[in-house]
């Protein structure tokens, strides 16, 4: 099994979302992630779809994804050659004897506390994927009471951007 | 228009995001965002979806999702009463002459620069919505190369947890 990192820029309209979703399940490949947000240009929304399988199966996903009529721009994210990030937060019981214990940790991982009530702590981590999975790891020493997070974005390192034309301001 | 954080646990099958995004776009409904990860109970997906529109249209949007089979707890996020972060990854053009004053506005805002390069800076920041908009804005007056956003997760503050029985560790 492999993992691939797709960015795509893509009109947005109402059912776009609708039918990556429903390609994606209808073939039955796996996906980690998907993550969409707008771009500076009006009515173009920037997608990171995380997908894994074997070789073939991968190139596949992307000839696939790429012949959608509303996606502009496809291209994967090479590994050494891009930043990839993820947010999560995460609410963990913290009964007194334990509260410094968690804070220690949360300091290892330069996480940040945004919230304290008298049993639990709330924190806040950006990290790629194995910073992240690291630190949910040590927290499930405690108990995790509640845990959102976001799958994955990323950009190129360097001056290359994807399709510059239509994000730039 | 009012806007609402809707916050789901989901049974994690391969149609649910597809089935979704879908009744979103059949009805017209505006999403603002939609965002899924993985929560520590094996199969269970906690999805975050932030709506726009009238009251009554906001009060449908939450009546159909719950109606969803896959659905196993849905909660309005109160604004006052929770925590929500949205990540952006942003490269801005830097010329030498623009370089420091980039790098000022980021040091305001605590975003962390995560590539350098000949003429570009990519900056990494984490902050409510009002945050995120106001350093866009603000690197507006350079020009974007790219910008990667996740769309916005949220928990609740203090001891309240979003179906405590599915994501116990």
């Amino acid at each position: 099994m492999k993992k691939i990192v797709l960015s795509l820029l893509m009109e947005n309209n109402a059912g776009v979302l609708s039918r990556i979703a429903g390609l994606f399940s209808r073939r039955g490949y796996n996906i980690d992630s998907i993550t969409a947000g707008e771009t500076t240009t009006p009515g173009v929304t920037r997608m990171t779809v995380v997908a894994s399988g074997e070789d073939e199966q991968l190139v596949q996903i992307k000839k696939q994804l790429a012949k959608l009529t509303e996606v502009l721009e496809i291209e994967e994210l090479p590994e050494y050659d891009s930043v990839t990030r993820e947010l999560i937060l995460l609410k963990v019981r913290a009964r007194a004897e334990e509260r410094q214990q968690i804070i220690a940790v949360a300091d290892v991982f330069r996480a940040k506390i945004v919230d304290v009530a008298q049993e639990s702590l709330t924190v806040e981590l950006t990290g790629n994927q194995s910073k992240i999975d690291a630190f949910i790891n040590l927290l499930e020493n405690y108990e995790i009471m509640e845990m959102a997070r976001t799958g994955i974005i990323g950009v190129f390192r360097g001056m290359k951007s994807l399709g510059g034309e239509y994000t730039q301001s």
